[in-house]
């Protein structure tokens, strides 16, 4: 049984694990005062060839993202995000816990564009309704697809203009980045957005998310808030080591980009099959619309989820794929695939 | 320059590094549904002789201790702790922010008992002051003593008596239970207390807290609130594999172990040298009184913490070992603290 | 210029004034022990032929709302409610103030069902989403409509079946019971919901709202809820010696009748003219589809609420109607419709 | 019975019925909107000569005190307030149901000084511990005592220096203006601390305080927090009115004036009678420290609270006077005072 459930089934990259061993026994400060910490976010302002950003390395999404907005907010303020947006629906309420509601806009792909925004402020005039603040997207969404840069660059104009925030959830962000549509250099997310995260978790390290303050007003006093809602490590270090493996060269984007081959190849694979797909999702999440007996047949010898319902005979299943995501398996799968798919699809 | 500053300057034990490697591209479950996270914890329950209580692995001491306790009471209900207790000054309010008050009670040797308790009570009378519910203690305590299981015994016989809830804090209980001056067994705590946490971080792992609820009526729906408060984590096989190792033989144990052997050796040289202790401390943090002198001596080769002045001339220093302190380290720390201190003290 | 913006345009109805000018130097106990509050606590409960419910009496819709939904849920819990209902949109996030989502469901009259609520049971699953435990209903609705004793009672039914708790918003409670379409008695809330709360200030008081509490687990230590949220006046006699006058007899549904009525000399006038409604209200709000020139005329003379557009040329307005509304005005009112609406309207 | 027992035990002045009567069919904006608010707030700016300032009515003082201190601070900001303050311990943690922890200083007489908040600061020190923000201070002390005007201005400087926000709960602000050893003025108080409000409930109205905010940065949105918390009332009317007949003359001075006047007869009472009082309290609240056996007697016809047990037969109790106390009854309690007093104190 070989898994395409999630992104986050296997370990770390080696390398990370070699770093672990390696400093292992060095004494270090506690709650990322240690080398590391200071050093990976060093090289990450490098990349990003931003030496005025202030990064907080954190442990997982969910505590980022509540971390990170209740910081940002006043007590009246709100998020808009979309509905498929991972605070929407998947942290259970924790936005919320913190004080804030979250303003869910329908979409069709996941994306929020200013007239979603628009619609939301129009319909929020007075002290009598909650008042929209920060604008929440995902790169990638949570449907796989991604922000061009001409989008990014209008969420940033309309943003400015209504004077909102903006904020962008990186768990996927290598996979965005690597993607064939990507226009965007992750040099130009500062100066899109207010604050956003690069994603370890679901691209090699064992846990661990880079947020990254680019609007000076949101960067003060950030630490106290990282220790009020658990997220200051006292082993700092396990965080540093990692982003430092990750981006001391090219390792997190080399990653990203596998992950995305592979999910190239299943693409590629139920395109040659005739299958559509329930959405463009040209990261390393796809969601193939299948016929239930395909689906059937596959589930004996892989993993995945069931994502929608599509007619009376067919079902949209969700692939994922990561940096440890074989070749050899999903060459095996797109075989089963063709194989049982096109005999019984004629 | 050798770091006796706290218990988590170095990495993780040997093993536990070597159990990450050995399972790292194991497909496995996230969300603490992967196999290790299930076998660590009905390891721990068999340790503890109790196959009824409810254990969840989280990442850190304050976030362990903010979601229990905000899961744990009402909105009117607040905390009773030691002036010296962790969540009383030093969790940047995270217990306030999810609502409570913590009543805070001078100790002398940071344990409660049950007239400190009952002092608390016999104030809080009606609806205009919050209601006391749950009383928070440390074992081993922030400043190093712990607690007897007569004590333990009754402050739990206190609490059933007012209908009062027993956490325990366990960030050092590795070191309070294999203290020369205890005689609690792990497998009495879950008798005694509703919920407490085995601190894993300061006793060999990366990072790493097993909560334990030997309550019924707290145990229902815990994993919503380790979501919700961003401590689910997606790898949580990381958590699994660390109390996996610790757990599965006598390793948690025997680290706590070295590390008050290692306290041990420098509170001998202490008392060789006839300094004086600011409290009785049997476990890995001691907290000797010496002249300025001395200290600045010290302070060339050693780092620690200087606690509090005691007298113009005199201070009491923080000292904490860990699994990780080297023996021959702390031997020549007591060496220079004898010779510079013999000398200079006649 | 005469208004029909709202139901609280006045003051109290002049026996309440008198009642407080006669009780006026009587020395009372605070925060709700005055003999008035436990009096008309006595009088609502013989009302109800219910001894067994709790009742406390509160200043307004929002803070009785955000005091009843905090005290009764757990940080997980989530609350159901219509996308019309108060808290949803026109409480400025005071429910997720106190941590809990809101989740808002479409419904086409204002109104719940069943098939509402276990649409969002079915995809709320797991610990990954919030929990939703209360389901929140307005009566009259927000939009004037009402609950029909089968509704509410198939409402009840699901809400046991499901361990859901049912809370109703009675701020235009008395305008419901009231209506011809109504066969709701008093005394059935109380064994169809778990909390509701009896509105006062929409029906002849200056403030005031009385929570009943029916379920006997919401009730315990309920007070400290309201000292904490601000809701417990000292001078709890304000509250107490209204709803002593409301309840003595029949004063507080011969207001909400007197409002029916007005309310519909308003319909009868429209339907006389032919203009159709949004949505059926036998309530005290109704909502008339006019042309926008007439509109633009009643401007002139009168004032209320242009509600929603409804094609190039019309729009729905809302008229709300009260216990103090004068009959010449509203037949005025009606004159001023028939005698514009008519003329252009051909 | 007479009660002594607080400054709550009547109704409202008499003048603010009859202007409730007198307007009370006048239709009106809801939720502040009306002329009677306006109309008080412009006169209190007046007052103050001090058009700049922001004012909002709200309904008592736990509630202003949460809307307002909520609404100033971040998430990990800290309020610093005497042990006696009433938000420390009667307000059933109102300020920590909205995140924020109280650092609570021991006080000998209820005041704070720059001394106080130094220690203070010096112990919150960096991000593990909360950021101290915010000094609340009452004046008059919840133990009768007032502030100079010097030692306001020295708390201002500290405050100003430090960063730090200064806070006035003012619930018998009027009984400290009006005492003799006062030499602040209402215009001085708006240029000292940045937000404080003029307590309308314990000085002659049924219900209000006029929170004023006086520092720019603290005004914005205000309205939105006063929805959210469930303190906008629908018929804020009902505050304007009072407000408005408070201070349209001197009214509101007078009331307290009388109320001091009141305390001033019961202080000489005792002091004629060589009773010695708990603390110094020129204002409208005094402790006497009598003996048991005449507390005793003079329960049987008066009430009062037992403040506290001073030695095996002494208490020390409170006797508060308001606007409504009859001079006979004060008369008559001193001579009860001095007939048991005297004869059984030889």
């Amino acid at each position: 049984m070989y898994s395409f459930k999630n992104d986050y089934a296997e370990g770390a990259h080696p390398r990370i694990l070699q770093a672990l061993i390696e400093s292992n026994l060095v004494q270090e400060d506690g709650y990322g005062g240690d080398y590391f910490t200071q050093k990976a976010i060093s090289l990450i302002k490098d990349k990003m060839e931003n030496p005025d950003v202030d990064i907080h390395l954190l442990s997982g999404g969910t505590q980022t993202n509540l971390t990170a907005i209740s910081a940002f907010l006043r007590p009246h303020e709100a998020v808009i995000a979309s509905n498929t947006g991972h605070i929407s629906t998947h942290e259970t309420g924790a936005i919320e816990a913190t004080g804030h509601k979250v303003i869910s806009v329908e979409t069709i792909d996941g994306k929020l564009n200013p007239a979603h925004i628009r619609k939301v402020l129009d319909s929020h005039t007075d002290e009598h309704m909650v008042k929209p603040k920060l604008v929440y997207i995902s790169n990638s969404t949570e449907i796989g697809s991604i922000y061009k840069k001409s989008e990014l660059t209008d969420l940033k104009d309309f943003c400015v203009e209504h004077n909102l925030l903006l904020y962008m959830d990186g768990a996927r962000l290598g996979s965005a980045l690597c993607s064939d549509d990507n226009d965007l250099k992750l040099s130009d997310i500062p100066t899109l957005v207010d604050a956003f995260y690069i994603g370890g978790t679901k691209n090699g390290a064992l846990i661990g998310e880079a947020l990254v303050i680019s609007r000076r007003s949101l960067k003060e006093d950030f630490r106290f808030h990282l220790k009020q809602k658990g997220a200051l490590l006292a082993k700092g270090r396990l965080l540093g080591i990692q982003f430092y493996e990750l981006f001391r060269d090219d390792l997190y984007m080399e990653l990203a980009q596998h992950s995305n081959d592979m999910a190239a190849i299943l693409r590629d694979g139920c395109i040659a099959t005739d299958f559509s797909f329930l959405t463009h999702s040209p990261s390393n999440q796809i969601f193939p619309i299948l016929p239930d007996f395909l689906i059937a047949e596959l589930q004996k010898n892989y993993s995945f989820l069931i994502w929608e319902r599509i007619d009376p005979s067919h079902s949209a299943i969700r692939l994922v794929t990561s940096w440890a995501t074989k070749e050899e398996e999903v060459r095996a799968f797109v075989e089963a695939l063709q194989s049982i798919g096109k005999i019984k699809h004629s």
